[in-house]
């Protein structure tokens, strides 16, 4: 027998605190710990999860002692709250919930506003001066508890709610299905508690308990008899919650916010968690209760003095009529408010974080009913982080760990004004909703061809919204100059998506609502016709489509960074922003680079901290200017002479493409990927576009068609692509390392050192990767010798074929470096395609089956284990492999801090999600500490 | 220092044996093993590995004890063989040939006809009477002797014998380059051993060497440096040789079946390898060489006197003229004849097996050159391995293990009358070759659709044969009907060659020579054009497909064990299959299922062994009768109470099916698997069959043209398929899960036995799994309580996404069995297409980088991995996990014994592989013992 089974709090002072939380449970605990920093919560008690054990082992007994110990604690809470359990005048009303060491959310039950009975319901009449409100909650609590605690069916009692709610329909000649619950008054409300009672006197064979005591009594075993309940032990094995002791109980005290006018409740946030500045922020209503604040029925008043009249005046309210109707709490409740502002300033010193709290004044008595970290936006969380540095409230790496690396995005994208976006919403502008696969805001004209794109914007100097069903790597062109790209299909990693991130183009896909005709060059959304020309806006951040112009800004960061538009002193953000890059960059272990194709994007990856190139993807290079044109003689070739004429033409070409990236990686590490898309990626599909491909190439229609179609695959992803290219033509591989080769030697004879890595994609087994490595050799060997320079270069493999990652210690012992391509090692570990798993895995997300899209973020157990078999095996067979991720995980920070954990040297993302990789390596290194 | 290097052999006695492998290499352990079993070889002695171990580590320098150990031999195989090295009566030459522990065909060097010299020549002259022989055996010589020995460059010879061609063609007026080597006198060779001299003069300053000791000892030399040239240090890499001392060098004395007419050379078989036919087999020439024997100048002669006499009636010839022209080996020289059937009784006793041996007579006697274990038909293999066991020379094991399992598809298929193909060839009739993907021999009329097969088989009762550019599964009626399936695409997996092999019936895949033209309905070949309706033949043994028709015979066993056309009695070829199988059955361990469809199938399987269903694919079940109707009212409803309307017009039908298919399977397990592909395969997809469709459903064009395009996949392997079907439409499954149980309680109440096994496709979360498994026992649990029935049955899983198999702990804690997909396994583990990988796979094997189509044998490295892992996972969790496999790959020999290796409980393949999977058990265990 133990000494203390029931822990008290309230007043400023808890028996327990908030490390009890094997004993006291997660919420008993964090009770503990708010009362003990002088937060002044509702005062209460928790029984512990010990006496639900012995509850169990007892055959669902209590202990006199516990009886003993319960009555002590009801005593000191009346007390502590000047109220009385079943008072006349005064009365104490709790609530009983439960508690165990993990959270369970609705596993199991709860009571509310135990206490009421048929004295009480009077009194509180006679407090809250809302009869409806007394009968109500009376009302409530019968069904509530009548049903967790006596095993009395709530649907009898909803029944004759349905039937109350008829009768009031009948008697005022309305529709039944009209009338709602609160249509129901006080005197209907009353009459049915009244038939409450007698259904609970038909089951139970007795009145209804008036007895505090017994309601409570009752209500603590059925919290404990919960814990058992079918639903909280599925719940348990689910999440496989194990060696817990049972479930403690909660008994704490009621407050209200409406008990007439020197009550209140509100909520308000420490600081602004839309830009972070330290000003104290919130709202509340005067004699109401939570939901009334967030209702949206009366207008909610600011809570200091300062907010209240920015408020009138952006609102146009005279002050006279802002004191009369909208007063400030600091005016109204100067006490309270000081209050308030006190546990404020504690409260975050106490959690060091942004805090989002609610409170309740009851008859000028304040209390917190709960806080928590605050949620910002990026803008917020960069200022907060940095101010609390610079208060001396926060460390540098807790800073750091302040921002949620995601929402770096927010900071640097262009965004759409407000009020205009609010304006097109009211006006039926909004349209429909896609996938946010490209954050930012674009307003442009909209074109359903890449070509009438560039037409528009070379021609007609417009911006543009590159609308397609779905984009291929033919759209590059028209996705370069778009402003934004919409799609109809595809998912967060289809190509549009891809493209848009890396291009940092603003991206809304698969937006599944939106038809496209491409022959009318319109797209629509039920009877709402878009005729190319017309503009369009699109909203990255949210997914929205709206018809027409909202305007957008850039985002200050990039105007500083990229555009130089910006003086750096001028921009509060960029300082903030570099600041705490500076910390993350100090704290983190992983190197982080980018995914970029042009020396474009390597410039901007290299201003965004990208210390190199995890992959440039040589395909993109192959359809600009007029290289497809060769890039098709070379396919349409019938022998290996015809290829390689082609070839000799693409040759120059991509020596000047990896020079131009190489320069601007100044020194850094390039890894340079081969080909990659099966070949028919290259060539159009469309009999018109055959035809006039034909003519252009002097060909006839059907040799073309011919050649389109024997190179037509089920199962592209799956087939002739990758080094399988390599292997069959060889001559493919050979240019584009000669190409690399020679662009490396034009670098170092300008006196600049580099590196070239060269990365042979979709290995599947080591005598793949040997073949083309010894080709790669023998020509760089030989263009070194010729122009006389030597050079380290490194040859490596992607991982991204599963039975690379399950043969990786024979690749390892031939190849010097790896590097995890999870976009396709998710696909095929998976089985998912990702330009077809739309149709199946939002429904696989909802149903809990995959905790998040699998493309978005990395698959950790799965694919995840693979990575983990394939480190080990490549590690034991080259201790000092290189290893890295290039796929499109690699700048999602739940991946990034896998890849840390996993003993990864690199991870490589679009340019736009290096800073991100750079603060997500950062709580990497935090996490693990 | 060791007392012995060199290691005699010769006149029935050798130094060592046939288990000196590390010492005297492979060859010279052979020869050893022959020469002692009493078989005479050529004399000879071995040089040990050690010499060639000592040669490199005293910088290439010889013992002189081995100096006198060569010499000592070198007497004693004059002695042996009576004759001289340089002798100008009896000339004695050798050969002189390196040998490794392991063989490593054509990396080193070989010295022939070794000891030739001025003076030799002439005594071969003499022998022979065949000045052009010896010359051009001199001229050779010199040849080989320089470049192998002296480093002579090879192409100073050929230059030398190119200008005497031209020579000879300026003297005769001859085009240069119709010269050959055979064109050349005796004369003309004698003139070139003289330039071949000077050459060597020129190049070496030195006479060429007319001691035959010289030559035999820079020979010996030759071959020891030739251990480390470059291809062989390659080959050993590549082949991970690894732990070996050197190479031997084998001396052996030179026969020559050219010495006269006393001399004969031939080949001869120990048993009929054709059918198994215990009766001396094979072909020689008097006074010639081995080459002559298969070159086809001369015509061979029958060694014994039975078969002689049998060739000369069949083939029209006189008995006076057999005996003048064409007399057998037992007439002309019955010693050599009676030692060589000696030969034939006792290395097949000694070595066990049928023997393939070489041999030649040097002046009255017999030399064995060669002789190993002989290449048989599967008829044959059945046959000897029967017989040997008869005959006491085999146990049951023994003979089990002689039968190659994938030979006996040759005695199951039918077959083409073997006259009536080579006189189609003859008459340019065979005009293509594909994959012989379904074996067995198909003659029929052509038909270009599965509509047209079925009308032509149904209403004109004709034999057809299906050629489509590939099938899908809405030719499944076509494919049925069809005596053969020809197709211009797909590999070994492909759609066509999966289900051929499953029906039994013939098939030709990937046939690209082939043109098909639905629209025509006709396929053309070149200028070959064959229409609708006429006949072609195809040959799924060999791929060949022929213009016209062959005369087919079906197998004797499928007439006795299916057909029941010829009773058992009166099939030799049956009983003796019949008894290999029951001793490979009383051996084997596995279980063998079969996968099948229809009760039909399995009624087959049964008959050829297989003990319960593996794979009983529910999807083919949905294209017969009017079901594909039902089917497509379910794709196209527009929600879930359309779907089960549709749904309840197929439970009924499913009912029947699986009813059907228990019954069949007289109680042994029959495993279900689920819905798998893509409901896009049940719609059409070309316009016009849209459009026959919707008018056949009353919908409009567009609608059903809408739908199918919602439901078009890019990569469909990786699609909306599997489960992933049933977690989206539950219902679908549902009916799926009812039909099968209420089919099982039908079973029971007829009185018999059955526990179905529900298997789910495609899983690669356990969640997936438990969802539908719940889904699955709420239903069962239902329908076996309103039925009164109680009935074990058993869910499992397939394991054929890579990330079922990588978290297959977690699913073996849920699932109760486990049966590896290998198909889909391997697209997706190899990240390759079965449908489109044809394009680079067969470079792939020939390249090295697969040993085989990882489709057609599994592919142990990779996908093997994966298996164990998945395995020891598995039984981690649920150490009674019963596990099998069900892929194409259950009934390959190879994949077999892997399977039985690595633990799996059966494996399941079509009916027509069932008895090659018996065998392949049996054999795995015969290698593990």
């Amino acid at each position: 027998m133990v000494d203390k089974n029931v822990y008290f709090f309230g007043n400023g002072k808890a028996d327990g605190h908030g490390k009890m939380k094997d004993l006291l449970g997660g919420k008993g605990a964090g009770l503990a710990e708010m009362t003990n920093s002088g937060v002044a919560v509702p005062a209460g008690f928790t029984i512990t999860t010990e006496v639900c054990d012995s509850f169990y082992k007892n055959n669902k007994t209590l202990s006199a002692q516990l009886d003993a110990e319960v009555n002590a604690n009801i005593k000191n809470l009346e007390a502590t709250m000047g109220m009385k359990f079943g008072d006349a005048v005064n009365p104490l009303l709790v609530s009983v919930r439960s508690g165990a060491r993990e959270s369970m959310p609705g596993m199991m039950d709860t009571v509310l506003n135990l206490g009421i009975n048929d004295q009480v319901v009077e009194a509180l009449i006679r407090k809250t001066n809302n009869p409806r409100f007394a009968w109500d909650s009376y009302r409530r609590f019968i069904q509530m508890f009548s049903d967790v605690a006596m095993d009395v069916s709530k649907h009898l009692f909803e029944e004759a709610l349905t039937e109350a709610k008829h009768a009031l329909a009948e008697k005022t000649g309305r529709d039944k299905k009209e009338v709602k619950d609160t249509d129901l008054s006080a005197d209907d409300l009353k009459q049915l508690v009244n038939i409450y009672k007698s259904i609970y006197k038909i089951a139970k064979g007795e009145e209804f308990p008036q007895d505090p005591m017994t309601q409570l009594w009752a209500s603590i075993k059925a919290v404990f008899n919960s814990w058992n309940n079918e639903r909280a032990i599925v719940y348990r094995q689910k999440y496989q919650i194990k060696g817990l002791l049972g479930t403690a109980v909660n008994v704490q005290a009621m407050v209200f916010g409406n008990m007439g006018d020197s009550s209140a409740t509100g909520v308000c946030f420490s600081r602004n968690p839309a830009n972070g500045e330290n000003m104290f922020y919130g709202e509340f209503l005067i004699n109401a209760q939570g939901e009334d604040v967030v209702a949206g029925i009366r207008t909610p008043q600011k809570i200091s003095l300062e907010s209240s009249k920015e408020w009138a005046q952006s609102n146009g309210v005279e002050e006279s009529e802002r004191v009369a109707k909208f007063p400030s709490l600091e005016e109204l409740m100067p006490e309270a408010y000081a209050a308030l502002i006190a546990y404020k300033v504690s409260l975050e010193t106490h959690y060091r974080d942004m805090q989002d709290m609610e409170f309740t004044i009851q008859e000028g008595k304040l209390y917190m009913l709960q806080t928590r970290n605050a949620k910002r936006t990026g803008f917020a969380a960069i200022k907060c982080a940095v101010d609390m540095f610079k208060e001396g409230n926060l460390s540098e790496a807790e800073a750091v760990g302040r921002v949620n690396a995601d929402q770096l995005n927010e900071v640097l994208r262009p965004i759409f004004d407000r009020k205009d976006k609010v304006k097109a919403a009211s006006e039926g502008r909004s349209i429909a909703k896609g996938l946010n696969a490209g954050p930012g805001a674009a307003c442009g004209q909209v074109y359903f061809s890449a070509a009438d794109c560039v037409e528009a914007v070379e021609k007609r100097k417009e911006d543009v919204i590159l609308v397609r069903i779905e984009t291929t790597p033919e759209d590059i062109k028209g996705m370069i100059v778009a402003k934004g790209i919409l799609t109809a299909l595809g998912g967060a990693t289809s190509h549009a998506a891809v493209v848009a991130r890396q291009l940092g183009t603003v991206c809304v896909a698969g937006c599944g609502k939106i038809h496209v005709d491409y022959a009318k060059k319109e797209m629509s959304v039920g009877d709402k016709v878009i005729k190319q020309g017309e503009f369009l806006s699109i909203d990255g951040f949210t997914g929205e489509v709206i018809i027409g112009r909202i305007k957008t800004i850039p985002s200050e960061i990039l105007q500083v960074l990229i555009e130089k538009t910006l003086p750096e002193s001028e921009s509060e953000l960029y300082q903030e922003y570099a600041l705490l890059m500076s910390w993350a960059d100090k704290i983190r272990t992983l190197t982080i680079r980018t995914n970029a194709d042009q020396p474009d994007q390597a410039e901007i990856a290299r201003l965004f901290g990208a210390e190199g190139i995890g992959l440039c993807r040589t395909e993109h290079m192959f359809f600009g200017g007029d290289r497809i044109k060769a890039v098709r003689e070379m396919i349409l070739a019938s022998d290996t002479a015809g290829r390689q004429k082609a070839l000799d033409k693409l040759l120059p070409m991509q020596i000047e493409d990896f020079f131009g990236i190489f320069e601007a990686m100044q020194g850094f590490p390039v890894t340079i990927r081969l080909l990659d898309p099966p070949l028919h990626e290259f060539l159009p599909h469309q009999d018109a576009e055959v035809s006039e491909l034909a003519k252009e190439l002097n060909v006839s229609f059907e040799v073309l068609k011919a050649k389109v179609n024997s190179l037509h695959e089920f199962n592209p992803m799956l087939g002739h692509r990758g080094c399988r290219l390599g292997i069959t033509y060889p001559e493919i591989y050979d240019m584009q390392f000669r190409a690399i080769i020679l662009a490396a030697i034009k670098i170092k004879k300008n006196g600049k050192d580099i590196v070239p890595e060269i990365m042979i994609p979709l290995v599947g087994d080591v005598k793949e990767y040997t073949i083309l490595r010894d080709n790669a050799v023998t020509i760089i060997k030989d263009e070194l010798a010729k122009a006389n320079v030597t050079m380290d270069y490194k040859i490596g493999t992607m991982i991204e074929v599963p039975r690379a990652a399950l043969t990786s210690g024979a690749i390892a012992s031939e190849a010097e470096f790896f590097s995890f391509g999870t976009n396709d090692l998710t696909q095929m570990t998976c089985g998912f395609s990702r330009d077809d798993s739309g149709s199946f895995l939002g429904e696989y997300v909802e149903k809990g089956i995959y905790d998040e899209d699998p493309f978005q973020v990395l698959d950790q157990v799965g694919v995840g284990a693979l990575m983990r078999l394939s480190i080990k095996d490549g590690k034991a067979a080259r201790p000092d492999l290189k290893i890295g991720i290039c796929g499109e995980h690699g700048g999602e920070p739940k991946t990034v801090i896998f890849c840390h954990e996993i003993g990864l040297n690199y991870v490589s993302c679009s340019p736009f999600r290096v800073p991100i990789a750079r603060l997500a390596a950062a709580h990497a290194v935090l996490k693990n500490k």
